[in-house]
């Protein structure tokens, strides 16, 4: 598909000459996402500098029924910011000024081009935390965050986005600015237009702006490991830990005994920090603030644990220098698992307590598909999201694995959907899962969806082919 | 306006005999307002025992195009419950079961018709907490908690209804039934439909039941009542405490001296807590896990504000007797305000920054208006909620002050908005508010909404004339 050239015209026109490009290479990093599994094409980039130039270029859009696609940082893990037929690219990338932070109300205004990063230490500046923390965080933006409610380490303690953003400046489809930029807790005047657009991945409007919730800035962290002899001990301690902390964990991960072996054979310089093996592993952190000693709490319920045998062994980091490793057994898991070889990957999750069920079903149901394949699931235990990975049979064909990878996604999706769970936990739908759906929600919650798609965008420009299922 | 016959004898069959009254002595408590403010009249009150019955009842509604009103606790303040032209009214009140409650995955099942206090019991019993806190709790219900998005002193540490909703079981204007009772915290499949019908005082959707985040149960409290110059002083306050406790204040309520003299001067058995009179007092409060020693943190930062000047004087609960009779201090309020005489009464937020310029502002604009009004303004400091009551003059006219409440909202409001405030903190549009919010809310975004019922609602048969303006 190609655009009409007189609209190409009037959209230049609309957006001046440092609104947009048609060179090529300035476009191509745009059009590849970043592992190299979805390419997409375009002949036009606007690169709006406000939300007035994002309103012209869409009702431009809307008036000759121009498809355009959202862009974020382009990280995104399910291809929702790639234009697959040549749609107009719009990129939030100059819109990156944070608008003010406010210590004492709590909340800050980043615009939607802001890199997560640049979000922190704004936050920070000001004594304060933004809590949201993901892997992509030194080049995903706060528009990207938004639309795909973005979730990470932390949503134990303080939500996902959608929890975190108090207000949004946003811009219809046929190119209305709503500016809805509010920062109050408590305002129940007519319909919370603004949860529309969160998590909706620019198919029904774009974000410009965002009024965020901030945090104290913790004045210290406690990081512990522990070994645990199986998942419904984890489930235990999180339940055991919470209680003991009134909920004040931000962070509790799972990690199973070929997470850590895998970790340890292949990253230099991380070492299993117990002396015997264990059948799984809990990170666990919470932040603490000046003068409150959780530690002494967490320290406490784990020698109650340990005692009554639901965990078998703990350490926690007495320096930030062990904080950062215990949590480089973490972060490394992806990469340590690449580095074994060919491997199909889930970002499901089901409610907290089924997680020993989901995660017992899920292994013996890819066993049956493919003998051999091992299962090395790891992740947000603490909220239900468990990063449900396969890694080739030891010595197995990485070409023949891979294409089993739909046979065995299905066999996973199907318990998932089984036991109440979301075959997408937080990347998403885009274009990966837009068609999957389909067969986890009801037709009639999906007609709902299109009814509001429809009363939106009615000539479907946002981000077509994303997230509603053809 | 009457119900054709005809159409009552369908909506009668489809319900079965327990599923309707036509008494009108039963119905008529359902049609009076608590307070005696809104009167309404109904000739046929359906009583729903599933979401089925809801079902079936609404497509013969939507097909008829019949108005529907539907009915909670009947505890709403601004008219929201009240069928003020004949419409149909469906209560949910028979929908009162606990489905479940799970104490692990921290969550629970309730009906819409379950009355707020049962649903604590339900929490409560299983070691967890449900923190929605509300004065009408012993008669308000599940379902009219979330069509309201209703608030409360915890608000401040738990979020409002919103944010301690996990999923929602709806009937749509034509009958269809959403079974989004999901349990998840992190779920990104497609629109959150369920933020729709969250705060939308039954306009798009009638909600039968709610799936629910519960919190461990606190071991105990710690309370304090503290004495200060200024409301500066009291924001500054909350942010120090803030700091120091790592964000676990659960309650942060301001009193003015004024309010502190009509409480004790007009309700048995209070007295003020400290020797010498306090321009402002901040009642404080934090819950507590179990060997976790917060009021050592908050004894510690309230030395420190009171050693360098930011609040004269303090006293610590030093047990639930006297955590009861602070409470008691704030919670009468209403009541001895209304011993005092007529009141203008205002439900508004501000950023929370901005209280201490707000109550300057609006209160001497209400001395311009009525010279010699009292104000008494007081309430949940910590989320910007402030009741931002008016005692008629010492000696003067009741009647004559009451006469000035719309040229004293005008004035009051007004300058909420000026502040990016909201005239509705917590008691929604209703029938009081929906023709005032056109003054304050954008056309664009007024447009949005009407977008958004009218693709839900085509009909317009769900609380009409609530919440949108005329």
């Amino acid at each position: 598909m190609s655009v009409d050239a007189k609209i190409i015209a009037r959209l230049k026109e609309a957006m001046g000459p440092k609104g947009f490009t048609e060179e090529p290479a300035e476009i191509a990093p745009h059009l590849e996402e970043w592992r190299g599994r979805y390419h997409g094409q375009s002949q036009l980039l606007l690169k709006p500098a406000n939300a007035s130039d994002v309103g012209r270029a869409l009702a431009i859009c809307n008036e000759t029924k121009t498809p355009v696609v959202p862009q974020g940082g382009n990280t995104g893990l399910v291809g929702g910011q790639i234009p697959f037929h040549g749609e107009v690219l719009l990129s939030l990338e100059r819109m990156n000024k944070v608008r003010g932070v406010d210590a004492q109300g709590l909340h800050m205004i980043a615009e939607a081009g802001v890199i997560l990063a640049n979000a922190h230490a704004a936050a920070d500046e000001a004594g304060c935390l933004f809590p949201l923390s993901l892997a992509s965080e030194g080049s995903c933006t706060i528009g990207g965050n938004l639309s795909t409610n973005a979730g990470g380490v932390d949503v134990l303690r303080y939500g996902n986005m959608r929890e975190l953003t108090l207000g949004i400046e946003v811009v219809l489809a046929d190119g209305t600015l709503l500016d809805m930029l509010r920062t109050l807790r408590k305002d129940n005047t007519g319909y919370d237009l603004k949860q529309l657009f969160i998590g909706a991945e620019g198919t029904l409007g774009i974000v410009t702006a965002a009024a965020l919730k901030l945090f104290p800035k913790p004045a210290a962290y406690v990081t512990a490991m522990v070994a645990l002899p199986s998942p419904a001990a984890a489930i235990a301690l999180l339940t055991d830990l919470q209680h003991a902390t009134g909920g004040l964990l931000s962070a509790f991960e799972i990690i199973p005994r070929i997470g850590m072996e895998l970790v340890t054979a292949h990253i230099p310089g991380s070492s299993d920090p117990f002396a015997a093996p264990s059948p799984w592993y809990a990170l666990v952190e919470a932040s603490v603030p000046e003068g409150l000693d959780l530690r002494a709490s967490i320290e406490r319920q784990l020698g109650k644990s340990i005692e009554a045998g639901r965990a078998t062994d703990a350490v926690i980091a007495a320096s930030e220098a062990q904080r950062k490793s215990l949590w480089r057994l973490r972060e490394n898991m992806s990469e340590a698992q690449k580095l074994e070889g060919a491997s199909i990957k889930h970002d499901v999750s089901v409610p907290v307590a089924r997680i020993p069920d989901f995660l017992q079903a899920a292994s013996s149901g890819v066993q049956q598909i493919v003998p051999g394949a091992r299962v090395v699931a790891f992740g947000h235990a603490g909220d239900g999201n468990i990063h449900f990975n396969i890694s080739v049979p030891k010595g197995g064909d990485g070409k023949a694995f891979l294409a089993k990878w739909e046979a065995v996604s299905r066999g996973v999706h199907d318990i998932v959907n089984d036991m109440g769970g979301s075959i997408s936990a937080e990347h998403g739908l885009g274009a990966m899962k837009h068609n999957e759906i389909a067969r986890y929600k009801s037709k009639d919650e999906l007609a709902a969806m299109r009814t509001i798609k429809r009363a939106l965008d009615p000539n479907n420009i946002l981000n077509p082919g994303k997230v509603l299922p053809d």
